[in-house]
């Protein structure tokens, strides 16, 4: 832990990082794991509690088919809203990467759903200093995962008062959605609390640098996020698989930037002038000139 | 028209046909129409309001970035409920094509939802005999619909009664959904009103014949139309673009009984234990069980 | 077809037109069209067989099923080569969207590919004048083309002098080829011939303006097309459903100058040299400066 | 390995397994290895060169940027080719997955197509016991590989007499190809050597048994096996991650054969008259009746 709190630090602008429970966080070191992030001046954003690598979640979590693998999964995420309300972070990101199915005729789909809604339920009222997020995502650990895009989640979420969701954008981008539309329906619900960044080749989960692939769409998005007036974490989440992290931060967070110099180029009214009269032409020519090329 | 319900009579087990109001309806037709059908037989089991051919719908129906055009769109909706409700038919198909965008910066997603919400609310007490239904696609005409995907269509839909879903099962399969799971959601939230069946090989509305592609797929629906007691139609909206339409409709009339009769092979209860143990090896041997393969 | 001339010369810079047989030309008014072309300083750079539209072409035209319309396939080729001849446009078009299949069981692959070659023989030698380009394309009107990649293409021309490619850079994209990469493994063939420019979201032939979705690609299509030295016409097949034409053409000009702008920005040799080293974090930097976002 | 293989004999039908070199097989154990096989009555059907998993190919091996990863990459094929030909094993499969890039301006494509083709070149006629097999895939680990379909994999290998195709099913559906037509491609230019049999959701290596997705597309390709006097192998690379691996190569086993006695229900004669007509509902009820359902 030390040693990537010391690279992380060399990726200038960084102010938080995330953290697994009981990968980087448990009972015994949560005093020493928040001094180490105070030293350095790093907040600790986000805590997500671990549903995915051990075995027992090897046929879902939350709407694992059988009651003590749910029950199992709802003990660890209150642990981890406990934990991460004495290392004063926000949010937990419950990922239920899991639950779903890979096959035809392998998921009760009525059944999941109503064990999701329930399981979800009996976490959200546990600490009122944390709220609950949800990351959806397509596929990947499983074939189909059930909580697969913006709208499924806003539904199964309806009426959860102290749970949000987490936008990671290439999830989104390989669900098939429009990653401006879908902030802007999550915020219109109330429920855009946090926004994960990285770029894919709208297939798989690539979790590429910021930069790579979707430059206009990405432009999209962050003037969204700024007339949504979106206050939350832009966090990081690229696998530089072959690259130097603190490199691929760094150009992440340089094209980041890029893009809001981008949105501030052109001016707020006329992107909204421009969105306004619904014109093609207009848009591509908008993009041009916010892009500066 | 008579020379279309003629053709339609060679299809053996086919009980009713879909019309395009102004296409095949208007204020001067009606009666005729309904006792050619009358004539023969037949039903007209669903009445489609024409929001995307006409040049007025160029920028949308429901969801246009003018008034006047959604104020249009309603007109038409409502129009062709009250021709339904003269024909005895009790469903309109609300298919908003042209509600979406081509390219970025070219739609207000917070706006147009907004306009579609209030103008589906504006039809559906409209008239009490006739059930709005809306029919979600994920593209074409428009490169991105609004309304593209089950868990959407009934987050648009939240607490308006008289409005329900049309599953088009090769817009769910180009949505990227798994079509037993969007009907069981769709059910589970009691709007599971219509389907339509067709196939195609996942990124386009290739309407190819039942049959074509997804057996597995389609025995899994087919499962769970039974097991969730759809007592709606099941109409083929396939284009048989070179093949002799009769034809066409009768092998894909045979395969979605040929589904069923898989189904009768196994046995509901077999299938739901099957499930109940969520184990993938069991689920493909009960599908080669079931095909009779 | 005046009507079409006096808007094309609105598009500044655009220097020629593509025409399809028998749509444009005939025996009858070649003359006339080259009069009309000369008169306002524009050049016929494409001439292309009508291969699909006819119903004789249902299924297929140069790889048909049956002898008699493979034959018909071949003397519409050359009847085609003649005219172009006649109005020295040094190229023409086959674009087989009719050869290919929808269903599986309905096509003799191993046939299939033989016939190609045969007819593409039969005709490659017909008028030295005029050379065969062949352009692929994965789907539509077929649900699978035959000839449907760059490298395929490359393999069914083996050895065919006279026969080369166009690369259409949208039949490139939702292929799920790297443009640049098509283009220079058809230039290492001697086969890159001509270029159609148009944008897509990946999934179908949306054939939208340059400039609307893949930025990053299309800088690299234009750094290789230079450093491949490539000379030939670039041509926009954009279909400007919603838009205004002249705009929507001049629109995709703008993207155009632009990429090449950017290109310029950091010059040929920086390029090369980063791509030199193969490393991600150098690479998007590059983009981003190029962009000069 | 003692482990894996005492699972082996419990699938009934299996001959022979793959291994990989280095992790199975090195100068040290080799005629250990090829005792624990003949005691057991199994063949090594396949040995695997690793040229994916040490951090020395992490940026290609075969196609590597730099020089003395592309010689140590031809010294490793030769290496392996050598203890194949000592083990009786008659191929060895090179799947170059690091050779390709992930980001735009990441491969010089000119140089990296010139670069494979000499080091097969320089391994193909290493040791005239062993064939080099070239297995294509779209992506992973590299978001693009360069050897990506069976098209670009036989212009690859262009003149190379002692270098075939190992054609993996599961790789070429989500490359995009009919994998009947991949098959047929590469056997009409005498390179279908070796079948490596999975299943998958077309987005992705997903590894799955048969008979899970691709019903159809698996009835021709059997269909065409046959027709084409395919005597290969027949392996599974399935990667059961949450199935007994036992039951899993069981149940594809099963399917397999079921393909076959569908094939046999209707005859090879059926077969070649229905595709010989090219029609499509006449396609669709061969199927049905092929399936039995």
């Amino acid at each position: 832990m030390q040693e990537m709190l010391d690279l992380a630090v060399q990726v200038e602008g960084l102010d938080g990082l995330e953290l697994v429970g009981n990968w980087h966080v448990n009972d015994d070191n949560i005093y020493e794991v928040a001094e180490m992030f105070s030293d350095r001046g790093l907040k600790i954003c986000m805590l997500t509690p671990d549903l995915w690598t051990q075995a027992k979640w090897g046929r879902g979590s939350l709407a694992a088919p059988d009651a003590p693998t749910r029950q199992a999964a709802i003990d660890e995420v209150r642990k981890v809203m406990d934990w991460a309300a004495e290392l004063d972070c926000p949010y937990i990101d419950v990922w239920p990467g899991q639950d779903g199915f890979d096959y035809c005729f392998q998921a009760d789909y009525i059944e999941a759903w109503q064990w999701f809604r329930e399981g979800l339920t009996a976490c959200a009222g546990h600490n009122s200093k944390v709220r609950i997020l949800v990351e959806y995502k397509p596929k990947e650990p499983r074939t189909h995962c059930f909580v697969n895009s913006a709208a499924k989640t806003l539904l199964l979420l309806d009426s959860m008062d102290n749970v949000g969701v987490l936008l990671d954008v290439g999830h989104a981008i390989y669900a098939g959605e429009n990653i401006a539309e879908a902030a802007a329906l999550l915020s219109s619900y109330g429920k855009l609390d946090y926004v994960h960044l990285n770029d894919n080749y709208r297939s798989w989960d690539d979790d590429m640098m910021v930069g790579a692939v979707h430059l206009v769409e990405y432009l999209e998005l962050v003037y969204w996020l700024r007339r949504l007036d979106y206050q939350g974490w832009l966090t990081l989440d690229i696998f530089p698989y072959r690259e130097d992290g603190v490199a691929a931060a760094t150009q992440s967070r340089e094209w980041i930037e890029a893009f809001f110099r981008a949105v501030d180029r052109v001016g707020m009214d006329e992107f909204a002038q421009v969105i306004g009269r619904a014109d093609a032409c207009e848009a591509v020519d908008l993009v041009r000139r916010a892009m500066n090329i």
